[in-house]
């Protein structure tokens, strides 16, 4: 029996054309990160299971994550977040690094979910994070590093919009309305849920989850538009800032235990696409977990799967070209002569790809075509003599006679 | 009980000083397999257990895969090599793809190992394939961009040897001296782990395997320096393609179960160190596997692991600089009106980090000189009235007043 040539339900293959787009995706995100003076870190694939286990959140944890047992009888998981890895690798250098430290990664991360749009089972997802730094800059800052990915891809302003709230201050509310912890934890919840809810559905999960008076006072709070005073601030210094798709939603929850203050979630304003794409948020508590003195911080995280279907639907991905600038066509037997021509090419930048088979000119010329390669150089023995070969443009059908230099300058604009 | 900071046994933390080694390292091998006209795919990090079983070689699927069944009860593995993935892929758009097909990738890898030099359990590997070509011209190319890349680096050619041998012709030879299936795989792993056995402890592992008078056959065989026909015809082409690292030797035999002919490994030549350290060869049956026709193939694989040891002990890695341009000192209340001038900045291609904290200036100083980043700029009030800015070379303490243009001039040379 042969094999599957399917991929492992809810991943992807990427084929290079798919390739190319995610390396475009990654190159501005990269781009756009280390403008703001972010480096670049990376941590292990496999982590040990107890990482998440502290405070990734009940559902990633019992009904998401790959665990398993190593041969070695270690329980480990596959990285569903970055955001133990990169709080264990500042608790273990808590001492040395210099803050305010300004990291970030692009893992792909796993999760047991039903594949649907927008979530798989393997996703990449950039990871921003700001440590040592209590006051609100560090919340500005990568709320604006969102806005600039955004805009970089050139995202319209009216095209998404960043919702922003404060669990201190939602905390304060849900003290005086004297919620216990569990009750608090439920509401959490559900508001993480409300936009796959009809309104009926939520309001009576929320009276089941603590009574009608107040699920009544609850609803009422988060009707407000009065922004409490950190978030009033934060709005402030934005707008200075230049971000403009921003509003105070008192609803905003995420679904992570370690989020300490202020969170924020972006969300997609097409009509058919309405909900949150990507978030982050203040974590002061976590890298503390690992036996050090805490560290205040600030991170997001932004997936490759939203963030590519949010640039499709917006008509914001250009056609990429393949990286090959020509095919190399052959005539007569001339492979080993044609060496140190080629190498000459290849040094000045330009990225050849051989035909070597024994097929006819035409099937050869054909088959560049179909490979997608814009021109094809044409060598042969009389060629090797004279120094000029035949350069084709596989579009137009345009041929010219070059030297090895013009060829460099034609392909490369050198 | 607080969490652990340790990375998991036998993988890698990278913090930026480390990662930007990983990016230098892989930014010159994408751009050599490039030049050669290879194009970048992926694939999952989790494939079907089944897909390994087939032909990876018993030592790597009975103890060293990370398998286990998910939560579907599926039974899955983490890849231990790309081979299989590719092939997979190449296979499901066997008709449609165009060849001859080059494709490359750089995918992290696990294997249970015992961690020591040059094996973790987490490494990445440059995996390089041709499809499609049944002729020598393709084992050429492969080996030529083994060759290419270690030049690339600045590798002397007496740092590293590239051993190339025929199986097809071997398995000639061992058929002659009517070597059982069982013993031919014998010789070959014994081959394979020669360098770690001392002549003594190979002799009588041979004889054991084979009796006397066959081991006494083959170690003539292999004494022989004369090679077989397609090889002295391989040897010809690459000397004409400027490969002069190479010879032939009879003893290689690789580890995997899908090679077909000809297979090679290249040596570190230092005397500390004198092993293999990577290489590949023709598979010309794997993609067959799935289901399709057989598509001629040669390939390798490269590890990083190895690949940096070798850098380092031949003196080749360069110091990098971090990828920040400028740590902002901010003087006194800006932060709101500094952000149009830094957006500026930026946007001029400048990584700019800013200290948003409430320390002394002497501390901002100190602390943005060791974070290694070379230049600070300081902004406020009266350096935004004036739009003038001091720059100050944290290495020489040179200062100077300059305009936004003549910053990015001065830090980014344009």
């Amino acid at each position: 029996m042969s094999l599957s040539t399917q991929p492992y339900k809810g991943a992807r293959d990427f084929y290079p054309e798919d390739k190319r787009i995610q390396k475009w995706m990654f190159a501005k995100l990269r781009d756009v990160v280390e403008s703001f003076g972010y480096q670049e870190y990376d941590a292990p694939l496999i982590e040990s299971f107890e990482i998440y286990a502290a405070k990734t959140g009940e559902e990633i944890v019992s009904e998401q994550l790959y665990s398993f047992e190593d041969r070695g009888g270690r329980k480990v998981a596959i990285r569903p977040e970055m955001t133990p890895s990169v709080s264990r690798m500042v608790a273990a250098r808590r001492q040395e690094l210099t803050y305010p430290l300004r990291w970030y990664s692009i893992p792909n991360l796993w999760r047991y979910e039903r594949p649907q749009r927008g979530r798989l089972r393997e996703h990449w997802q950039l990871n921003v994070d700001i440590f040592g730094v209590e006051g609100l800059e560090a919340d500005v800052e990568i709320i604006q590093i969102t806005d600039a990915i955004l805009k970089t891809y050139g995202a319209k302003p009216d095209s998404y919009k960043i919702r922003v709230n404060s669990l201190k201050a939602a905390g304060a509310v849900y003290k005086d309305l004297r919620l216990d912890q569990a009750q608090h934890r439920a509401v959490a919840k559900l508001l993480d849920k409300r936009v796959r809810m009809s309104e009926t559905e939520f309001n009576s999960s929320l009276k089941e989850a603590v009574g009608q008076k107040t699920a009544d006072d609850l609803l009422e709070y988060w009707s407000k538009e009065q922004p409490p005073e950190n978030i009033a601030a934060l709005l402030n210094l934005l707008e200075k800032a230049g971000v403009s798709s921003i509003v105070f939603d008192p609803e905003i929850a995420r679904g992570m235990d370690y989020y300490t203050d202020i969170v924020f979630e972006v969300f997609d304003e097409s009509a058919e696409n309405n909900r949150a794409m990507f978030g982050g948020g203040r974590y002061d508590g976590l890298v503390a977990e690992f036996g050090v003195e805490p560290v205040p911080t600030v991170g997001f995280g932004m997936g490759d799967v939203t963030l590519q279907n949010f640039l499709e639907s917006n008509s914001l991905l250009p056609k990429l070209e393949p990286e090959t600038n020509a095919a190399v066509i052959l005539i007569g037997d001339v492979y080993g002569a044609v060496q140190p021509i080629l190498s000459e090419l290849r040094q000045n930048g330009l990225n050849l790809a051989v035909d070597p088979t024994e097929r006819k000119l035409d099937a050869k010329i054909k088959n560049a075509a179909k490979s997608g390669v814009k021109y094809a150089i044409f060598i042969g023995e009389q060629e090797l003599a004279n120094q000029k070969y035949k350069l084709k443009n596989l579009k137009s059908s345009e041929e010219k006679e070059l030297s090895a230099d013009q060829i460099v300058q034609a392909l490369s604009g050198r």
